[in-house]
């Protein structure tokens, strides 16, 4: 075990977040807000991280082991930090509640313990928003820089994450492919940003809402999320937004670099627009009676479908009068998720390809067992071992999901609140259904529940192994 | 495809089926009910039977695709013949609910649509038992004696069903395999049969009750279950007898042909023991308070447990007042199931250890990538091929039943329900939750839900294959 290079990683990530808390101390001084909720711990992370940042490395050794361990701690630091502005404003004052929304942010969940968001200051709120764009950033980076460094093993997550064109046969420099994407993320956001305010979105929503759709996080800064603006033109910009974030950025790796014939030849994409066209289409005719007609419930539809698809987990109106089945087709589109190597959780719509795909082949070679039938996906077989460990993370991901809602059921709240909270927090889109839903919020749980829903996000946006092996001490120490 | 095989060994499914309706024929004779009920149906299957088995066979290949196609069809037509009795006798009017009945009944899933089940006459009351007893030999015999015939593939389906003393390797003629899992079967049902009129119950009640704990399929002929004796000795004797025809059936096949160092060689067994008492020791725990102690919330804690994971669905009183972490708790013993190798449903244990297992197994490869480590269960390595194939199962079982729980919202009823009665059903369990909890039953559904569950019945009880191959027919057609 490499304990140098893991606290210098830890170094830098907390040197990086203290840099990040003077953004939104910069909000402060523009709205005349209190500085010291934002200074006190930037400080803190410098005083904690730049040590860390010089201890000497001795070995460069960094297997898989390192890799995850880093990550784990990486989440849990970012989050423990912060939740300190939260604490020390008095905004959120419980330690557990304040944690819970750090979790949230970073995860790029959404879900909030908040009962009026509207009540906090500017520095907070774009402080929530921004951990999402950090957690954003930070999970491509994880997926696509982090992942590839350690051994042939975790060459199969990547392969999992990158199912398309590779990214890392593309570039092969690691740290270009990460400076890469971040571009990319950045000027997307940017784009965004731009569109809203030219639809005459006042400058700090705007700012606010590019930062938490660029991570298909969902923090809004009203209590009725986008519903608040009533607006065709917002909805529409966050639609294509939200599904732009929700394909997997080899894609525009791919244009960026100019490989435009790889880009498009990519099955998951063209799996991920046709279920949302087809879902929204089958919404909108569900809800053409409550709505007035086909045409006036299209745009409600598509929305919810992208929202939901992607994780984001903006709402434009209220859930619970939706027929009991809309509500079912929008788990099951929690379940699958947005493309691999995006910003988006849930399995990932190449995960789901390949299960299916892997079921029928079983099928297959059952009644022909001479016959050889392979997984393909975009055409190019995909390897027995990565059909495992896709198989084996579903296995883990269901087992998580219902022992979460079996936990929460201490609670005594009801099944749909306890199920959809465990969905919802593993697969990190936001809101859920019955007391979590569009006008509900987390605040009703228990402290233990809360910190269990913490651990469920993170879970879900990490891919279960990295934190894992926190909880699994035995499996890094030997060797 | 051997056609000719097919129809004779149909034939002889539908002979074997007019046998069986002569025993409630001699029923109505003893209680002086309406003949015609039982009579014509049997006359009609030896007469559509008797004919197909006189087909000469011309060859005498036979494979997993035979198998299967013969097993999902023998089961189509065992419900289709099987469902007059109640038709004719008009004790059930509807078709659709006719043959609800009798899907549940030959899939010794224990679901019914009587609102009143007291109000059958003992024919029909005894011939619903008698065709759960049928159906749990019958998924033996498919499973201990169709499965191993044909080709290397199906043998990793065997293995999944049989991972403790392979039976397969204990005797080498399946025709002697089948005939002593017959005799074991017929004496614990004999065995059980006496210790029920031991205590007193009379010879109809005992009789019922034998063939349906046999089957751990759970039709009872009182609206109340179990409830309706309100014994403590009945009640242990039933619990003791769920047990064991849970237990896969190699061990006592083992036992019965003196091996009984590989009978006790069997991890699944120990676990399926340690489950149950561990599981009923909470319940009773949680239990104390509305049950006055401990002690007396033993008893139901432990019947309810043993009712569930055997996947029979005997109840003993209402479970609605019961706290919500017990309903979780029992929704997970439904998932789980009995032992591979028995007349019980559910994932089946052994299953569920080589998920777990495997899913471990994949963290430890990942972060030692040259490390080894397959999956063992009793100390015997399992092969990669049927971890595969048990993961992809997994995986097909979860989407069906999200699948058929996304259908049935249709109807319009509440989560708990709908998940519940796709779960119920899948697994062969009998009552579910909510609505079609201990005192409710599956009256309610539309008639397309009931079909629905029909399917879903078949699918679980076949294990998904032999029933996924009737609607594949593109599959089987080309070779």
């Amino acid at each position: 075990m490499n304990g140098q290079l893991i606290g210098r990683t830890l170094g830098y990530v907390l040197f990086l977040e203290g840099m990040a808390m003077l953004l939104p101390l910069c909000v402060c001084v523009c709205y005349q807000e209190a500085l010291l909720p934002f200074l006190l711990p930037a400080l803190l992370c410098f005083a904690v991280g730049f040590p860390l940042t010089r201890i000497r490395r001795q070995r460069d050794d960094f297997y898989v082991r390192e890799g995850f361990l880093c990550v784990g701690l990486s989440w849990l630091a970012l989050s423990l930090f912060g939740c300190l502005p939260f604490l020390i404003s008095g905004e959120i004052p419980g330690f557990v509640d304040a944690i819970f929304e750090t979790v949230s942010g970073f995860s790029t969940t959404g879900a909030s313990i908040l009962t009026n968001i509207e009540a906090l200051s500017h520095g907070c709120l774009f402080w929530r928003s921004f951990t999402q764009w950090i957690g954003g950033i930070g999970v491509l980076v994880f997926v696509m820089a982090v992942l590839p460094v350690a051994g042939n093993r975790s060459f199969f997550i990547l392969q999992a994450e990158l199912p398309g064109p590779n990214v890392g046969r593309l570039v092969p420099h690691v740290r270009k492919t990460a400076l890469i994407l971040c571009a990319i993320y950045i000027i997307l956001t940017m784009l965004l940003f731009v569109l809203l305010l030219l639809g005459k979105m006042n400058v700090f929503d705007a700012m606010l809402h590019s930062l938490s759709t660029a991570a298909t996080g969902g923090f809004s800064n009203y209590n009725h999320s986008v519903a608040e603006f009533n607006s065709a033109y917002f909805e529409i910009v966050l639609i294509i937004f939200m599904l732009i974030f929700g394909v997997n950025f080899s894609f525009y790796f791919a244009v960026f670099t100019r490989r435009s014939r790889i880009a498009f030849r990519n099955e998951e994409l063209y799996w991920y627009l046709g279920i949302v066209l087809i879902i929204s289409l089958f919404m909108a005719l569900a809800l053409r009676s409550s709505h007035g007609g086909f045409w006036p419930a299209l745009r409600p539809a598509i929305f919810q479908v992208v929202s939901i698809v992607t994780t984001t987990g903006y709402t434009t109106e209220a859930l619970t009068p939706w027929p009991e089945i809309l509500h079912g087709l929008l788990l099951m589109l929690m379940f699958m998720g947005g493309c691999a190597g995006s910003t988006a959780g849930g399995l990932k719509i190449s995960r789901v390809i390949i299960l299916l795909k892997s079921a029928f082949c079983e099928l297959r070679m059952l009644l022909a067992p001479r016959e050889i039938a392979p997984v393909r996906l975009s055409g190019r077989p995909v390897p027995d071992r990565l059909v495992r460990c896709i198989l084996a993370y579903f296995f883990l991901a269901i087992s998580f999901i219902l022992m979460t809602t079996l936990i929460l059921s201490l609670d005594g709240n009801d099944l749909m609140t306890n199920f959809s909270a465990a969905l919802t927090t593993f697969f990190n889109v936001g809101p859920g259904f019955s007391r979590i839903g569009t006008l509900g919020d987390f605040s009703f749980f228990s402290p233990f529940s809360k910190l269990l829903l913490c651990v469920s996000m993170l879970l879900g946006r990490l891919e279960i192994y990295p934190m894992l092996i926190l909880f699994f001490p035995s499996l890094w120490r030997r060797r």
